[in-house]
C-alpha cells in the first residue's frame, strides 16, 4: 500500500498521454503539438477535432470529408427523437437532461463495449455521440421552453441539411437551433472560438471520470455520460452564468465604484469570487484573454460593463490580495460570448459540454487504447476486530 | 508531481473508508463492524442496508421504519413509468438501459448537487435511487420482453403494497416483480443471501467511479449513473452469466471428465477462466463458499452438475497451475443461485447492481461529507515544442 500520496490524488500522475497539456507558469496550453488559443483563432471547430483524433490537422480533403461526417451524425435516430419531449417534461437542470438523452443515444445507436471494438469503431462510437450533443442540447432546451422543435420531429434528416445561409459549421449548426434562426457570421466566429477554446484543458475531474470508465472497457456512452455527471459537480468549475451574476451584482450595486465594496464583502464571507482566478494560472488566463478580445469584437452594453468592472474588481484583488495577482478565468467573458450569440443563461454550461464531450472522446480513445483497469485502493478506517452478527428476537423467533 | 505511482494507481490508497473491507490473507470481507458472510446469512437486506448507511444494524423499530421507507420508495413516478417501455424499446443491455432510466429517476425526483444538501437530504436521495432499481430493472426487462408489466402503468402505488403471499421484503418483491408471481419462500432467502453478499466488496472500479463523480459535489444520479457505466465494462469484472457458459461447456463436451482438456485449451489460449480466480483472495472466496451452500440448499440438476464440473476443474486447476490454488469466485455460484431462483441469464448482471447500488450510494455519502475533489493528474507525453497552426489555403482566402 502507497498511503503517502497527497489526499484528493493532487499531483499523482496516473497516466500519460498525448491529448494535450496546461503549462501554467508559461500561461499557455495546448492540443497535441498546437497552441490552443491559435486554434481557437485560426481553425474550425471541426478541423480541432480531427486534430485532437487523428494528431494532425486535417489536409483540405480530408477536412472537407470529416465535416461532412459530422454533418451525417448530427441525425437524432427517431426512436430518440420521441423521447426528447418526455425527457424535457422530465424536468431537471438541461446537463441533467442531457446525460439521460445521451445515455439513451448510445443504447439506440447500439454502443458495445470498448474492449471489444477495433480502434475504428470505437472512434465512430465516439465521434458519433459528440456529434449529437449540441443537437440533444438544443432540442432539450426548445422542447422544455414549449418551443416548437426547430426541425419537425418527423423529418430526421432535416438536421444535417446545409441551410439556406450557408453556414453548416459545428458551431452555426447549435446556434440555428438553440435559437431557432441563424446566427450571424461573426456571432458564429465567436462561439466557434469559445468552443475551440474549451475542448480540453488539462486532466480535469471529469476527463478523470470519463477515462477511469474507459479503463473497464465499457461503451462510449457509459463513459461519456459519467463524464457529463462529473461536470455538473459544483467543484469541477464550470459556472460561466455565476461569473455573470458577479458583474451584475456589481452593476445593479450602482457600477464599478463599487467593485471594491463587493469583493470585500464576499472574501470577508469566504466566497469563491466566480469567474476570478484559477489553480494552474498565476495571472492571465489565455482563455480568458481569447475571449475578451472575442468579446470586444462583438461590443454591445454587456462587454462594456464587464470591461469596467472587470478593472475595478482586479484593482480591488490586488489591493486585497497583493501577493496571489487573482485574474479573470475563462468563465467570466465565456458568459458574455455566449449571452451576446444569443445563448439564454440555461444554456451556458450545456453549451460548454458541447466542446468538452471532443476532449473526453479523445481521452476516452486514449485509455481504450491503453487498456489498463484504473483501479486505487482505500484504506479501511472502521471498527476492528468483527463483532458478531446479533440476531433480533424477532428474527430468531 | 508524483510520477512513482504504480499503473492504473494499483495499491495507491486513495481515501479513509469505514464502509468496509476485503481481508484476503483472512480470506474475508466485512461491512462495517460485521462480518459479510454472517450478515448475508443471518440479517435481512433491509437490516444491512440500514447498517451501511448509520453504521449499527437497526433495533426492531428501526428495522420496521427503514422496511417501510423502502417499500415507499418503491413507487416509480408516472413521469418516468411511461417512458420505461420506450427506454426498453430503444434496446441494448439491459444494463444499458438502467442507467438511462436512473438518470431519468434522478431527474424526475430533482436531486440537486450533494454539494448543497444536508446529510439527511443526501441520504434520501440515494436511499430513494436505490430502492428503485430493482423496480426499474424488472420493468424494463418485462417490456422488452413484450411481457405485461407486473403492475399497471397506471397505477403508481401498487408496487409499493404487500402481497397476498405476505412478502415484502426487497428480495420478495424484486423476484415477484421480475418474473411476474411470487417466488418461494426459500428462493426469496437464496436471492437475499446473494443480494447482502454483494453490496460492497473493497475499492472496485464501480465504486472508485462512484466516489470521483461524487467528489464533484455532483447529484446522486450523476453519482450512481457512472458507476452504473463502470460495472458495465468487462474489465470490471462481474459476469455471472459467463459463469454458467464455463460450466455448459464442459456439460456440453460430455460432462465432467472433459473439464481438463476445456482447462487446457483456455488456458493456451490465454482465455480468462470465468467464474474462477480473484486478485484478492487465495484460496476459497468466502462468497463462493456461502453461495455454494445455499445452491445445495436449493438443490436441483444445475446444482449438481456445477459441484461436479468445479471439482473436475480445481482438480484440473491445481494440477496446471499448481503455485496458484486457483478456486472459484462469486460469479460461478452466483449465476447457479439467480438461475435456480427464476431469474434469466440477461437479469444476472442487472441483479448485481440490484445490491451493488446499496454499497455505492453508502460509499457517495461518505465521499460528499469528507468534500475534496479527487482529482489526479497526467504527465504529458506527447510531441514539443508546439508547432504554429498553419491556415489552410482555403480557410486563409
Amino acid at each position: 500500500m502507497l498511503d503517502a500520496v497527497p489526499a484528493g490524488l493532487r499531483g499523482v500522475v496516473v497516466t500519460d498521454t498525448s491529448v494535450g497539456d496546461v503549462r501554467g507558469e508559461e500561461g499557455r496550453y495546448h492540443y497535441r503539438q498546437y497552441d490552443a488559443v491559435e486554434l481557437a483563432e485560426r481553425r474550425s471547430f471541426e478541423d480541432v477535432w480531427y486534430l485532437l483524433l487523428h494528431g494532425h490537422l486535417p489536409t483540405d480533403t480530408e477536412a472537407a470529408a470529416f465535416a461532412a461526417e459530422i454533418r451525417r451524425r448530427r441525425v437524432v435516430p427517431d426512436g430518440l427523437r420521441a423521447q426528447l419531449p418526455a425527457i424535457a417534461a422530465g424536468g431537471g437542470p438541461l446537463l441533467d437532461q442531457l446525460r439521460s438523452a445521451l445515455s439513451l443515444a448510445g443504447a439506440v445507436r447500439g454502443c458495445r463495449p470498448l474492449l471489444d471494438l477495433s480502434p475504428e469503431q470505437r472512434r465512430a462510437d465516439v465521434v458519433a455521440l459528440g456529434a449529437l450533443v449540441p443537437v440533444l442540447v438544443a432540442q432539450l432546451w426548445r422542447a422544455g421552453q414549449g418551443l416548437p422543435l426547430t426541425n419537425p420531429l418527423s423529418d430526421a434528416t432535416s438536421d444535417a441539411t446545409v441551410p439556406a445561409d450557408g453556414h453548416d459549421g459545428h458551431a452555426a449548426h447549435y446556434l440555428r437551433l438553440a435559437r431557432g434562426e441563424p446566427a450571424s457570421a461573426e456571432e458564429v466566429r465567436a462561439l466557434e472560438r469559445y468552443l475551440v477554446a474549451t475542448i480540453d484543458h488539462g486532466f480535469n475531474a471529469s476527463t478523470f471520470t470519463a477515462r477511469v470508465v474507459a479503463s473497464t472497457g465499457a461503451d462510449a456512452a457509459a463513459c461519456l455520460v459519467a463524464a457529463l455527471g462529473a461536470l455538473s459537480g459544483p467543484l469541477h468549475g464550470g459556472a460561466p452564468s455565476r461569473a455573470l451574476e458577479l458583474v451584475e451584482e456589481v452593476m445593479d450595486a450602482g457600477g464599478p465604484e463599487y467593485a471594491g465594496a463587493i469583493v470585500e464583502r464576499h472574501l470577508a464571507r469566504g466566497d469563491k469570487l466566480m469567474g476570478f482566478g484559477h489553480a494552474v494560472y498565476r495571472g492571465d488566463d489565455p482563455r480568458s484573454a481569447l475571449l475578451r478580445r472575442t468579446a470586444r469584437e462583438l461590443g454591445g452594453p454587456r462587454v462594456a460593463d464587464t470591461e469596467a468592472v472587470e478593472a475595478a474588481l482586479v484593482a480591488a484583488l490586488d489591493r486585497l490580495k497583493p501577493d496571489r495577482q487573482i485574474r479573470p478565468n475563462v468563465e467570466l467573458y465565456a458568459g458574455v460570448v455566449m449571452e451576446r450569440c444569443g445563448l439564454p443563461t440555461e444554456l451556458f454550461t450545456p453549451t460548454f459540454a458541447v466542446s468538452r464531450v471532443v476532449g473526453w472522446g479523445t481521452h476516452v480513445l486514449e485509455q481504450a487504447a491503453e487498456g489498463r483497469l484504473i483501479r486505487p485502493s482505500a484504506h479501511y478506517a472502521g471498527p476492528w476486530p468483527l463483532e458478531p452478527v446479533p440476531l433480533l428476537p424477532t428474527k430468531a423467533a
